[in-house]
C-alpha cells in the first residue's frame, strides 16, 4: 500500500493540486498558473515538474506514492482520453499516458465536473453514498453523476453533461454548446442574469435591480432581502432545475443529490425552490432523495482526483 | 465452469423460462402461467417447481447449472429486492434470497426492462457495446441503462424508468403513476392513441382514422399508408421521444439506443421521427450515437436473465 496520492484539478486560470495521504487527509494544497498559449502545450510539463519539486521538497520518494489524479475541464472518456479542452486548447489527447510518462507514475484522468462529484462522494457532502448525482451552479451547469461508486463516463466522455439538457423549447438564444434552450441557459449565474433581465424587461413592476449591474450574488442577495421580481424570477430558476433533477432521478435513481458552486452561499432558498418542482415531477420510486450542498468548495476537485487515482489502483 | 444457466421473465400473464448454455445457446424455452392471485405467493414455488421438472426432464444435475436470473415487472434494486410489483401482487420481497432458497442455486433477480437491455447488450441488437439505453414502446414505455456493461438500478431500482420522465408542462390527464406530463403519456401504444384522438377533435380534416377503433398498429398502418393527420401525430411522437432520449444521451452518453417493443415493426418510420428530433437537441458529444432496433422480441427478458445470473457469478 503507497502512502501518497496528487490530486490536480486544472482550470482555465490556474492548475489547483494537493498532495493527500491515501485515507485522504490533505497534507498541503497550492496552485499553479495554467498556460493554456501554443495549445496548452507546457500545462503537463508543468504539473509534472511541479509535483517533482513538491516531492523534493517533503523528502517525500516516488515509490511511496500512489500516483495523481487529474480532473480536465472538458470530455474525457474511461481511459483518459480528453476529447478537445477548448478552455486548454487541447484537441485530442491520452492524459494517463502523456503526464504518466512525464512523471513516471500512474496517472488517472476524469472530467473536472465528474472528479468533483466523487470528491464530494469521498469526503464532502455526500459522504456514505453511492449513488450520487452532483449539480455545480457557476457560470455554467455542470455535472457529475456516480452510479454504485463509479463515475458515468459514458461513451465519449460526455456522461454528466447535465447542463446541456434540453428543458425549453422556445428558446431563441443560443447555448454555449450550440443547442437552443439548455438547463445551462437558466440555472447558471449567467442563465439567472438572462431570466432576470427579461424579467424586468417585460414588466414596470418595482425591483430594487432595475438600473443594477446583474449577476448571480446580486441576484441572490435581492431574493433573500425579498425583492418581489427576484423571488419570481428564483421559482422560475428553481422550475427549470427541479423538473431537469427529477428527469435525471428517473434514469439514475440517486440516493442523493450534491448542489455545488457559485450559488451554495444562497443554498437554503435554491434548494428549497428545487425540491418544490422535483417533487411533484419525479417517478414515485426517487422522492425520498436526499439533498444536500456540496462541502468541499474548491477543494472538490483535487479531493476527487486524488479518489479517482485510488480506485484505479 | 457450469454449463447451463436458467432465464426467467415473470410477465402479469405467464411466466416466460429458458435453458441457455452459459455461453448463450439458447437450448429450450417454455411458459407458464402467473398465477398473480392471493398477493402472488405461487409465482416463485411454480417457477422453481418447472425449473426441477425440466432438470428431470433433460437429465441434468443441479451442479452443473450456475444458476438462475430472473426479471421481475416491477423496481428491483441491486441485492435482488422488489420494492412493489403491483402486477404480481408483491410487495417488499428479496428474491434472490427466496427463489435461491426454493431452488437450491443461485439467482439474480433485476427489473424486466433493465433485464431485457441487458439481454439485447448480450445476444441482440446492441452486441459488442457496453454503454447501451434501450426503450422498450408498449402499453406503456419502458427502459434499461447499461452503464460499462452493468444495469443501472439505482438507489431504489428505479433506475431507467424512462417512461415517467417529464416531458410535459400542461398535461391535464394523469399518468399510471400519478404524475402529469411523462413521456409513457405520449410515446406509448396508449400514448400514441391519446395524441391521435386528441388531433382527431382538434380538426375536421380528413383522416382514414375517423370512427375507427385506434391502437398502436391501426396508428402506424396509418402513418405507412400515407394519412396526413396520422403523420403528423407521429412527428408530435417522434418529437417526445427524440427529445426524452436527447436528454438521456447528455446524462449517460452511451454508445447506442435500442428501441424495442410493439412499434419494431414499423421501426424505421418510428426511428426516423426520432432522431430527426434528437440530433438538434442533444449535446454534441453525443450525437453519433447509433440507433437500432431490438433484435430478440419476447426473448430479450430469458436472455438477459440468464446474463444477469452469469454476471453475479
Amino acid at each position: 500500500m503507497k502512502k501518497y496520492v496528487f490530486g490536480v484539478d486544472i482550470g482555465g486560470t490556474t492548475v489547483k493540486m494537493g498532495l493527500f495521504e491515501v485515507d485522504g487527509t490533505l497534507l498541503e494544497k497550492w496552485e499553479i498558473k495554467t498556460r493554456t498559449e501554443d495549445h496548452g502545450i507546457n500545462i503537463l510539463p508543468d504539473i509534472a515538474g511541479s509535483i517533482q519539486k513538491k516531492l523534493q521538497e517533503k523528502k517525500i520518494a516516488k515509490e511511496e506514492v500512489a500516483g495523481a489524479g487529474v480532473g480536465v475541464p472538458g470530455p474525457v472518456d474511461v481511459s483518459g482520453t480528453v476529447h478537445k479542452a477548448v478552455n486548454l486548447g487541447w484537441d485530442i489527447m491520452n492524459i494517463n499516458e502523456e503526464l504518466g510518462r512525464l512523471l513516471g507514475m500512474k496517472v488517472a484522468a476524469g472530467n473536472d465536473a465528474n472528479v468533483a462529484a466523487l470528491g464530494e462522494m469521498w469526503k464532502g457532502g455526500a459522504q456514505g453514498h453511492k449513488d450520487v448525482v452532483m449539480v455545480t451552479l457557476g457560470t455554467g451547469v455542470g455535472g457529475g453523476i456516480i452510479v454504485d461508486g463509479k463515475i458515468v463516463c459514458g461513451a465519449t466522455g460526455a456522461g454528466g453533461e447535465i447542463g446541456h439538457i434540453h428543458v425549453r423549447d422556445d428558446e431563441v438564444e443560443a447555448c454555449g454548446c450550440g443547442n437552443h434552450g439548455c438547463l445551462e441557459q437558466y440555472a447558471s449565474a449567467t442563465g439567472i442574469v438572462r431570466l432576470m433581465t427579461r424579467k424586468l424587461e417585460s414588466t414596470d413592476a418595482p425591483s430594487c435591480l432595475r438600473g443594477k449591474e446583474l449577476n448571480g450574488k446580486v441576484f441572490w442577495d435581492a431574493v433573500e432581502a425579498g425583492d418581489e421580481l427576484a423571488k419570481e424570477v428564483s421559482e422560475e430558476f428553481g422550475a427549470y432545475l427541479g423538473k431537469g433533477l427529477a428527469v435525471i432521478a428517473s434514469i439514475v435513481n440517486p440516493e442523493i443529490f450534491i448542489i455545488g458552486g457559485g450559488v451554495s452561499k444562497s443554498g437554503p432558498v435554491v434548494m428549497e425552490n428545487v425540491r418544490k418542482n422535483y417533487l411533484p415531477n419525479v417517478f414515485h420510486g426517487c422522492r425520498d432523495a436526499e439533498f444536500a450542498l456540496a462541502s468541499l468548495g474548491n477543494d472538490g476537485g483535487i479531493y476527487g482526483a486524488a479518489k479517482l487515482l485510488i480506485d484505479q489502483n
